[in-house]
């Protein structure tokens, strides 16, 4: 239970495939914070409104709290959808209200982004982007949001104008946690990140046979597990560089996400010449969970 | 139990990571054939001889039985370890013997194939290659071995000169039932398999946005599950054929495995003009069985 004179007047909530993660704010104040592994993909349509209160019910004060949520609990498989917007947009899109049992929360869900060509989708991410022009309302160029789908997305003008995803973070996790590699890739990073990127971005075709030889090296050679992590990482990355080459190349690059993956990609990034700046992506979400609240309450 | 006419002289054993499966064999004649989910990689050292005794103990005649296996049973984690020999090798390599409990049978695995650089190595299909070779031993070309890790064989004057491991089939199963492309991707073969090999074929550093494509185009078009299955088997066998360009092009071109894949990948290789042979992975694999067997007893 928070301080009486310290009630939340809101409910920010990023709610993802497998987290749910959720903050008592003040207009733009943390005045706690919460989380719990009920994400979207484990829980059917009717059980969403009771684990959001599980996790915010002691800070709500009397009448009606309004609660602002991005992230797949606005898919088709989600609490309730929020139809996806179309690219050219505004990241800042218009919450789906949706009906809920308890009288103590007023529940809005944040859409996402589409693109019909080539076909693409975010949700989650958009808030993001939202987040950083909050802070940054006049930048222009390219926001890449690594993670287990990572996005690149083309800003001007305050508005996304394209953006691209790729299956990087799903990649590494596949292949390091559930492949022939699982044995070879150790927990911690160590040496040949550098090496791994510009051996994929520029032959990106030998991604398949370089991935092999991570464990044949391991098997004849005793490669270390912290090497080999280093090794895969940058395979990947590298891959995704190759692809992305249209989006970075020349361009004012932000990164938004986990210290630990934006300074990897600010690396191989680096190996090309584009110095790009870094944003903490849990502080992002929330400025961009604000500015949907702001615009909600004006 | 077989007649007594028929008791097999030796037994053919095909011992991989997932399957154990062997052939009473009189010769080069299959007198019987079972199997089992026996693999290597669910085994303790302690008991590969006993799963090995429950599929062929009836088969046994009275005296000593030889058995030539070949796979993973003879890695570093299998019954008994048959260290890698070099390329440039022939595929016929001497068995190592294997003490047993049970003296009703000999037991001889056969070496794997390894490559110092760039790191690589096989296991059970330096057999298939001897049994390819036994069947055509004036093949010079290229032996592609489509299937969990693919390998591509350069073969000349009986000798694998040089090989190359690609991930294709490992990947194709990871993102097809633990990705998040398992929601898109249907058990049944679709349209569109072609155009997807062209397009990684022609520009392979697309592969990562073009897999997240499928999604996307699933839940913004409803693309059927058939053909998201034909676009994720046709773009990685585009990109495992990008990084084998040197290894088929102008090249004279075998297939070895299963049907489906062996067709698949000719299928692919043919919109490049390449005109591949195909043979059987399972009757091939019993030829090199085979071929171990005589070279044991002369």
């Amino acid at each position: 239970m928070l301080q009486e004179n310290s009630y939340p007047d809101w409910i920010a909530c990023d709610w993802g495939t497998s987290n749910l993660r959720v903050w008592a704010m003040r207009g733009s104040e943390v005045l706690a914070e919460a989380k719990s592994g009920d994400g979207m993909g484990g829980l059917a349509r009717d059980e969403f409104e009771g684990k959001l209160l599980n996790l915010i019910e002691n800070w709500l004060p009397s009448g009606t709290t309004p609660v602002v949520a991005c992230g797949m609990v606005g898919s088709r498989q989600g609490w309730a959808e929020a139809p996806y917007v179309a690219v050219p947009a505004a990241p800042y899109s218009t919450a789906v209200k949706v009906p809920t049992k308890d009288s103590r929360i007023a529940m809005h869900i944040l859409p996402g982004l589409k693109q019909e060509n080539p076909p693409d989708v975010m949700r989650g991410e958009e808030t993001q982007i939202a987040g950083f022009l909050a802070e940054n309302p006049n930048f222009d160029g390219v926001l890449c949001l690594p993670g287990t789908h990572s996005k690149w997305a083309h800003i001007s003008a305050v508005e996304v104008v394209s953006f691209q995803t790729q299956m990087t973070g799903e990649l590494f996790s596949l292949l390091a946690k559930s492949s022939v590699l699982r044995h070879s890739v150790g927990a911690d990073l160590g040496e040949g990140f550098a090496e791994a990127v510009s051996e994929t971005l520029s032959k990106p075709e030998v991604i398949a046979a370089k991935l092999f030889q991570i464990r044949a090296s391991d098997l004849l050679k005793g490669t270390s597990g912290a090497n080999a992590h280093a090794r895969l990482s940058g395979l990947l990355i590298g891959l995704e560089l190759a692809a992305t080459r249209p989006y970075w190349l020349g361009q004012n690059v932000a990164l938004v996400g986990s210290t630990s993956l934006t300074s990897s990609y600010a690396q191989a990034l680096e190996t090309q010449g584009v110095l790009a700046v870094q944003a903490d992506g849990a502080e992002i979400t929330i400025k961009g969970l604000t500015a949907a609240y702001s615009e909600l309450v004006t």
